[in-house]
């Protein structure tokens, strides 16, 4: 447990997990970012042969606790549903591999760390960073870790983002790859959604222009606006209306207030007040950033070059009710690997939990991961 | 031209456009409100037989400029693509009424107002009204008119809510109503994004708990946080994407910091500040939640009960890219109606413009319009 989750001093050595430290490393936009440390966790153990190592990468808000206690909510590690003895990915027969991004906050170096070159904070002037140099820095670990090739790399939303950016940009290093609710580049809706919460962070006085830790202040109100601006993205309209509908808060009238009347006010302004008590509102700006500069086919000239040759084993799945990533952006990555020849399946998924539905127990999402990682076990006994 | 539009004082008598000002009015929760002004605008002339009265509705950020040139902005009237000579509501054959809502920031009685029993601005002292408390408020413009029966009310989002809660409330008043791209209860989703607008406004210091006007402050960037917001969700992704894409603004490669990069963020910006010059902050909570308070069900048991026995003709249209009032809610407008052996006609259109399509030139919707009140006027002229 960290002394005051965001509070300066910050002690990421406190945090549980394991560290490593680069020298430095090289970013998209030209800069070269020193001393570079990467907070992450592992669970199992590496065979001889180093064939079951699984990268998993998370998503926005997520972090290295994948499958243990967070340290500052308490709660059971993110992708428990997914991640554990008998999951899909299991540390009894894999050795799982998950790190804190590069601009995030919770270990890794990011906007609050200190600067090496001035002793200070970060804060706005820490480089923007891309998926690309987020990848760019799990490399470097899975090198540093010895093992050349990745059995799977696995996630979901940005966490699927980053699984993509893998495959194209290391493909003799990921014999299968498990992009889930993503997309190959953020669409303009959400790029808007991401303005919207920068935004809201920026208006906050308390922002002191991206200086708050040294101001001794923190942008709580913006965050937490742009928080549940988010949260009702990852959502779905059928899911909010099953879920609350206009069902009253406490009380059996309305107030004629601006209380919250509503349920669905009232876990909106939940999920913003817990969320400003475990994230830096820096690095959500740098991590939104990084998802809304995603375009492989930018990068590549078109999807299909990116995976032209490929022989990763891709597994695309998507969520019906999704509508941060829905389904046709799924759709059309695969038809991108179709026409590369590359080995692909997909699924979609039908439920009404909207793009969360990756985070939840979610029993077909599951039986498709086991399905196709066991495949790949299997397929590499045979041979 | 107003001096400063939201400046203190505010002189709406300044504004164009005519006001009546009722000694008192009733309020949904118990409070009255007293010394009422309602702002209007009229366009034509009355027929003898008073027979071709036209009720406009406004929607959330609307106001009674329907036809004429906006007083602070200096654009054309926000409905003038079906509000006009020639067009399906003409002033040369009808009598166009449009009423700026109570609560609002046009003219109206609203929060930035003087409260008559304090000479200090309402600020949330301001009671918490109703679509109800606006309709009864346009009742009485239209009795002081000495009109007692409208040949149509007409109004899209808020404003088709307004449109329903007349023929709800009024039947024997409305010869034929047009609600377009709304819904009979504001949704869980629909909500949730009201308050995120809320507490955006909220958290802004210098809305200093809405008593701004006084504190000689005006909660500028929380009001433009929220519009961002409320923005997206006017439009639809396939709109956003033809529109913008990830198309740069003003420059050919990123920037790798956190300007506008992507157009639709510039696009976003410039709505929320240009929202900002026109509408009061206050006036926006009060407003969003009267929205999410509507709830025709809950308030007679169901739809169909509100509208048992009507002698109103219906048309109800949606559009099929609305994500906010979605087809299937003008749905079930119709089914509760068609269970009430109302007179109803049901259009989706089509079109990718999300929301705000009721306010663009949308030719099918300016043909169903003229269609719909053209056979009104026939079917009197045969009587």
């Amino acid at each position: 447990m960290v002394d005051g989750p965001l509070a300066l001093p910050f002690y990421p050595q406190a945090l549980p997990g394991r560290f490593l430290t680069l020298p430095e490393l090289p970013l998209d936009s030209g800069q070269v970012l020193r001393d570079v440390r990467i907070a992450f966790t592992t669970h199992g153990v590496l065979a001889a042969d180093k064939s079951n190592a699984i990268l998993i990468c998370h998503a926005l808000t997520g972090d290295q606790y994948v499958l243990d206690t967070h340290p500052i909510t308490g709660k059971t590690g993110w992708w428990s549903t997914l991640v554990g003895p008998c999951k899909p990915i299991d540390p009894q027969r894999h050795f799982i591999i998950c790190a804190n991004v590069i601009g995030g906050c919770m270990g890794s170096t990011g906007p609050r760390d200190l600067d090496p070159a001035t002793g200070r904070p970060y804060g706005l002037t820490f480089p923007v960073i891309t998926i690309a140099d987020m990848v760019r820095a799990q490399a470097a670990l899975v090198d540093w870790l010895g093992i050349d090739q990745l059995a799977a790399v696995v996630g979901g939303s940005m966490g699927g983002m980053q699984v993509l950016q893998w495959a194209a940009a290391y493909p003799h290093r990921v014999r299968a790859a498990v992009p889930i609710a993503t997309a190959t580049r953020h669409s303009a809706q959400n790029i808007a959604f991401h303005e919207v919460g920068r935004q809201a962070i920026m208006a906050d006085p308390d922002w002191r222009g991206g200086a708050y830790l040294e101001a001794g202040t923190r942008p709580e109100r913006g965050l937490a606006v742009a928080r549940m601006a988010a949260h009702i993205t990852y959502l779905s309209e059928p899911a909010l209306q099953r879920k609350f509908g206009r069902t009253l808060q406490n009380r059996a009238n309305l107030s004629f207030g601006f209380d919250a009347d509503f349920q669905v006010e009232s876990y909106l302004r939940h999920q913003g007040r817990s969320f400003v008590e475990r994230f830096d509102a820096n690095a959500y700006l740098y991590i939104t950033r990084a998802m809304d500069y995603f375009d492989l086919a930018a990068e590549h000239g078109s999807v299909a070059a990116a995976f032209r040759g490929t022989r990763t084993r891709f597994c695309v799945v998507s969520f019906t009710s999704d509508w941060l990533f829905p389904t046709v952006e799924s759709r059309q990555l695969v038809r991108a690997l179709t026409a590369v020849a590359a080995d692909v399946s997909f699924c979609e998924i039908a439920t009404d939990r909207g793009h969360d539905a990756f985070l939840l127990e979610e029993p077909e999402l599951e039986a498709v991961l086991r399905g196709f990682l066991n495949g790949r076990d299997r397929s590499r006994g045979a041979s």
